[in-house]
């Protein structure tokens, strides 16, 4: 049986993949690139799926969905791709509930939930400590984070345990880890969620639905289009369906790429597919230990999407927003529920069962969770919620060549003892994939960025005089984090200044007094917030 | 292609499976049992070989080598094979260093290493929290032990910043985490650590070499005939080496088990791999979620152990006992050494390079190592140390099969999520493996008492009328633990007295006032020493 030759074979035909193939192939037109995939479609963890909808059928995203403008990866990409976006409606009350199922459901209408003046001073003040260490994180290699093996060898747990003093606090902080990371805050070091959050301009960014935030716009069409509007400029003769690499031999001359069937020969290989799957891949010889112990200390989080279709958007005629936002200490399945009405006016609501409470549910009969999930809807929303047209879920932990969503974690020490194999090179073999970015890492533009990264690697390789001016900056830049491991201080400066402190400290003191009044609420957190937009001091 | 038909196969030929198809075969001589090992012998994480030696050559332990009287299970195999074991020598100096390559390099002769009076505080002390948490844990059900989820949201390191105040026992704790588990104190559960500690008995019998410790015993002619005899029993017609297990496909009548070049057929499998080998087993249907989880969660730790051979064991002449132990502060790369001379009178020294150290020391080249232990050997023992025949060292994570050593940890949450998968069959696959015992788990002794459980599990679904009366109790324990997840408080009573507590303050108050006279201090550790003798308090 002879081999097929290629100059690079690629693992994965999800967003960094494919933007990788369609750098090279920019680059080097006559660049034999091959696109192995496991599953029988591309996307990766994006997937775009038709269901029933008020006007017959419409098409929902069920993995990755939102863009922002501050993602500049992505949004480039939509626009070479002539793809469109439009804003996630957030107009209207949300609905939030902590505290055990007989807590009262709040309404709000700001950003910030609603809360009593005593956690609102605790979420200020533990924002604050938050997005100032974040501001340290040197998110090309963490280790030049001041205390960075200190902050490496807590969970987020142990820092919210220590730096939040009202239990409210800390339940909101359960449901933030839950619906960013599938995950609970136990589950991650405490610098990793620092950089995650860097690598995102801040933790606000990764919560809101604001401008510059993780789930500012959606894409007509919906996100897997991306995939396949770049399967069509790569050529689908170029992408392998139903093809799971299962080992990576190297030699002297060649990588060899095996699926079940079969052997391709290469000259560079790049692995997009998120670690834990990337630690199923037999290589010989072996990789390095630190990059096996590296991607055994990366587990995935675990996300069920739903999207519950209706006639019409009764929840905007009742004056709600759409988004409900619950603890798990309520009764609720889902963490988070947001608007998800199609551009072509097809009502519906999308949410998430995330972390511990998918761990629960996804044990259960799909139409017990359903009914759980529609039973709350009807209770936060009313009873219109119970007249949907059509319900339908995506559990990730259950695709094959995906195990989980929507990102991989970094466990304690990671940073500490193994982060320089993330994007290391193994000999023929380059590292992508969204968990490999340094801007919006865990994000489809993340997805983008670390492919374009794996692809000038392997261009500086196989044929550097392609390299643009462009390339050879990402480069250099790439080399001057490769003596990683350094425990310097970060370059980067404190974007704090004393006067911001006070206007903060002046702030709180301000809410609190207001707050005194029960009817004064409102007026505390308007001028919290007014304090926010004036000080710009949640924006990097 | 025909595929061979058995009843039961078991993949991996360590200590584990091959103590499964032992009793397999012990109570139905006529089950046919195939047993799949990657590697090219057996003995999974034991390994003996033959080094040059004062008297030509001799036998040593690369892997597991200490076995102790309290590990019942093993003790029992020993006895049954017809193996002897001989004391781990203890008599003389222990060299103790710590806190920077400058620090006073000091001896001691008793229990507890030579620290001063309020570093000796801080550890008992803090011995004394542990071990008082550690008998309020539930080792088959985690979830039962009094605020679980709180234990399991903290790395072993946070336990140790909010309980120790001396920096000296923090340093301490970071040598005994990476001695016991090639790993450090960031990168564990708290919970774990103690589950860990309350399956051996305690902390200190995790730590020592006296009677009921983990360093009691060892083998004469070396622990892998442990394995080699079990295979002798088994027949080695039924082991097939050098047949790693791909993949394992289950369907109504059948699970398939295949390697790169066969399939097999048989009703019934035991995989005893580690978990994050266990992980690349490409299964079909897929695994449970939650079963995925728990291996992305279970990392293995990293160990380089190293012998050394000498014409005579020059320390014991010199009064030492040949244990030192050094911090990572200071430049020595090993953690801990011990006297290893051989029954026949071979002197040699064994040594650990773990964690932390282990990751930076095995990116360096052989030679540059080995100097350096010899190096560090010559600072503590003595320039004889300088004359040896012969060094020889095993880096357990360049091993394939293994890719790391001692044992697989569990990351924070793991157990509060995914713990119940941890022994819980997956339809025809029962999961064995020192990781899944329940007394002495990651000991030997641990991969037999899991080997046997899995083997019961088997024998009930395929010949339950084999089952002995030990069997069935065997049986009804583990259905005990069956419906876990249960967060009710541990049956166990605390088993520290309040007259225990106070013996201990006086203990302390007294050490401390005797120390304050610098030449004291002998005596104060004396008088500590005696009151533990006397009040059995770190004996659980």
């Amino acid at each position: 049986m002879t081999a097929e030759i290629w100059d690079t074979i690629i693992v994965g035909a999800g967003l960094s993949g494919l933007s990788a193939a369609h750098l090279l192939r920019k680059r080097d037109a006559k660049l034999r690139i091959l696109i192995l995939e496991g599953k029988d479609r591309v996307g990766g963890r994006t997937m775009s799926t038709e269901i029933p909808a008020a006007n017959g059928v419409d098409r929902w995203d069920f993995g990755g969905q939102w863009v922002g403008s501050t993602q500049i990866h992505i949004m480039e990409l939509i626009k070479e791709l002539g793809l469109e976006t439009y804003p996630q409606f957030n107009t209207g009350k949300k609905v939030h509930h902590m505290g055990g199922p007989s807590a009262k459901v709040r309404t709000y209408r700001t950003n910030i939930p609603a809360l009593s003046p005593m956690v609102l001073m605790d979420l200020t003040h533990f924002l604050w400590k938050i997005d100032r260490l974040c501001a340290t994180v040197c998110v090309e290699d963490p280790l030049r984070t001041p205390n960075a093996v200190e902050l490496d060898s807590m969970t987020l747990h142990s820092f919210i345990e220590q730096h939040t003093w009202t239990s409210e606090l800390k339940e909101e902080m359960g449901l933030c880890s839950r619906s960013v990371f599938g995950m609970e805050p136990s589950q991650m070091s405490f610098l990793f969620f620092l950089m995650y959050a860097a690598a995102a301009g801040g933790v606000l960014p990764l919560l809101e639905s604001t401008p510059g935030s993780a789930q500012e716009f959606k894409i007509k069409g919906g996100t897997q289009q991306l995939s396949e509007c770049l399967a069509d400029r790569v050529g689908w003769k170029n992408v392998r369906l139903g093809s799971a690499v299962t080992a990576i031999w190297q030699d002297a001359e060649w990588a060899r790429v095996k699926t079940e069937t079969d052997t391709f020969l290469c000259k560079a290989v790049i692995v997009t597919c998120p670690p834990h799957l990337a630690a199923k891949i037999h290589y010989k010889p072996s990789l390095p230990s630190e990059r096996a112990f590296l991607t055994q200390n990366m587990p995935v989080g675990h996300m069920i999407k739903f999207i519950i279709t209706y006639h019409t958007a009764f929840w905007r005629e009742n004056g709600f927003s759409g988004e409900i936002v619950t603890g798990s200490s309520t009764d609720c399945p889902f963490c988070v529920t947001f608007d998800a009405t199609s551009p072509s006016g097809n009502a519906a609501l999308v949410g998430f069962i995330a972390g511990q409470q998918a761990s629960q549910w996804s044990s259960k009969e799909a139409q017990e969770r359903g009914e759980a999930v529609i039973s709350s809807l009807v209770k936060y929303l009313g009873p219109e919620a119970a007249s949907f047209i059509y319900y339908e879920e995506k559990d990730w932990a259950q695709e094959d060549y995906s195990g989980g969503c929507p990102v991989n974690v970094m466990a304690p020490g990671l940073l500490t003892y193994y982060h320089p194999s993330l994007r290391k090179p193994c000999g023929r073999i380059h590292w992508a994939g969204t968990e490999t970015a340094t801007q919006w890492c865990g994000y489809m533009s993340g997805a983008v960025q670390a492919g374009h990264r794996a692809a000038v690697e392997v261009l500086a390789e196989l044929c550097p005089t392609t390299l643009t001016q462009e390339d050879q900056e990402a480069l250099q830049h790439i080399q001057t984090f490769k003596g990683s491991g350094q425990k310097t201080p970060s370059s980067k400066l404190m974007y704090l200044s004393t006067s911001k402190v006070v206007v903060i400290a002046l702030t709180i003191s301000a809410a609190v007094l207001l707050a005194q009044h029960q009817n004064a609420l409102l007026k505390a957190k308007t001028s919290l917030m007014d304090a926010f937009s004036k000080t710009d001091i949640f924006k990097l």
